[in-house]
């Protein structure tokens, strides 16, 4: 009933870590962050954890918050030039003075572990992309751990980020889903979230999908990291959800962990390619 | 009650021909074609005659059809490098021999009038791209001149081809519908496309969508082009459609006329960029 990310995110780690054991040099990777916003700082520490005990080798590029556009992106031209690092990421949210998504887009997307380049993100909806987006990655590793099938199936995506909503479309039409795309803007958000099989929700509010909006039976995915009264609640009130959905994710547990181990696992498949291009 | 292609582009072509009129040089375009398909050769010609009535440059680079992908790609490498060439397109479809990703993602985006790169699709589905592929681009300006609302409504999309289906994701969800889109693994497909405000078909069967497959009161794009015993059909049928939707558009003479007047506008927006950069 419950589709645990923390679980099966510790089972691909293990198999990263042995397949690294046998390479030499070992794979590596860059995270930028701009600033010292606390959130900001806890998830980096993470993956810099996650990543050293996997094996690779991992730079923390730590800017001041003034930082010019220009100095970020000799650091990435750096990167992008350098034979020894196989990604890197921006750590987002960076300060409003930069434009986040020209920084961005100045990542080779041959390294563009996080996907999120515009060659990146077209080549995923068009053909097939190598480096997929994170959060998305996470999330239908974990549907096709619980057999979770697609075809044919209506999936319903509540929310239409960059990060998450955007590429989910391509993801699940690949897997030959019919795919519906809701928003702020969309009308009666329940009626439309009741028709879907597999419901995944990233909009950023606490428990904003109650058992009203969910099909008996559905699959249900919860993206939200919502902190209210340092409690951290998903965006499915998990309590109500969880007695009509088959499947659903927790939150902590459920898509985070996913998240951080696609990440990783992109930095092996850039390296793989680096590889093959030599 | 019928959405009028053909008067709204030719309304849009004299706009063109007084823009071009002050121009010097005129804005220029390549059409290559390979190989002698006659459905080609009949595009290729009424895209030849259009760009010239409205002042363009117009040069038909035609290759033999056992062209090498060297070739081609040399050709577009050619272009890419003109000062003097704003847009190419390469004329689907290509014989089998060639591999027509790679050869379109050969082109500049930033001449790539057709919208059909990689990057564009991933600017126009993350962001904003200035080249739109041009059937979507055409449809969202026949609706728009049809004062047809998409702020909350729910806009249906049967097919996911990267000419027509995937682009209109994009460009829907930043007019802030909600939007679905289907294909042929959609199961009870009358049904999902029952939900549309506006429902857009693209795939290319004569008269695949009835009465039942529509919601009294829609508005109805047709996209297809089906020739059956020397007669054109859409994909609707438009006889009993016409019936129930508030709007409609007839096949030939709706999107038809507005793709290739789309076309040559991205070759305008596409010369008035090339401008600005030098």
């Amino acid at each position: 009933m419950i589709m645990n990310g923390k679980e099966l995110s510790l089972k691909i780690k293990e198999n990263l870590k042995k397949e690294v054991e046998k390479l030499d040099p070992k794979p590596s990777l860059v995270v930028i962050q701009v600033g010292e916003d606390p959130a900001s700082s806890i998830y980096v520490n993470s993956k810099a954890k996650l990543a050293r005990e996997i094996g690779y080798e991992f730079e923390h590029a730590k800017f001041d918050e003034n930082v010019s556009e220009e100095e970020l992106i000799q650091k990435i031209e750096y990167i992008n030039s350098s034979d020894s690092i196989n990604g890197v990421i921006v750590q987002l949210p960076i300060p409003k003075h930069l434009d986040a998504n020209k920084i961005i887009n100045k990542i080779n997307p041959t390294k563009d572990i996080d996907g999120l380049t515009e060659l990146n993100a077209g080549k995923l909806l068009t053909s097939k992309a190598s480096l997929v987006s994170c959060t998305p990655k996470g999330i239908i590793t974990l549907l096709k751990e619980y057999n979770v099938p697609f075809e044919g199936k209506h999936v319903v995506i509540v929310g239409r980020s960059n990060l998450v909503g955007k590429p989910l479309i391509g993801l699940c039409l690949n897997e030959n889903a019919t795919v519906t795309v809701c928003h702020s803007k969309t009308k009666d958000l329940a009626k439309v979230t009741k028709k879907a099989d597999i419901l995944i929700v990233a909009v950023g509010k606490a428990k904003l999908i109650t058992a009203d909006y969910v099909r008996k039976g559905a699959v249900v995915v919860d993206v939200g990291i919502n902190r209210v009264d340092g409690k951290l609640y998903g965006d499915v009130d998990f309590e109500s959800v969880s007695k009509k959905a088959k499947l659903i994710t927790p939150v902590p547990g459920g898509v985070g962990p996913m998240t951080t181990i696609s990440l990783m696992e992109n930095v092996l498949v850039s390296y793989n390619e680096m590889k093959k291009r030599r």
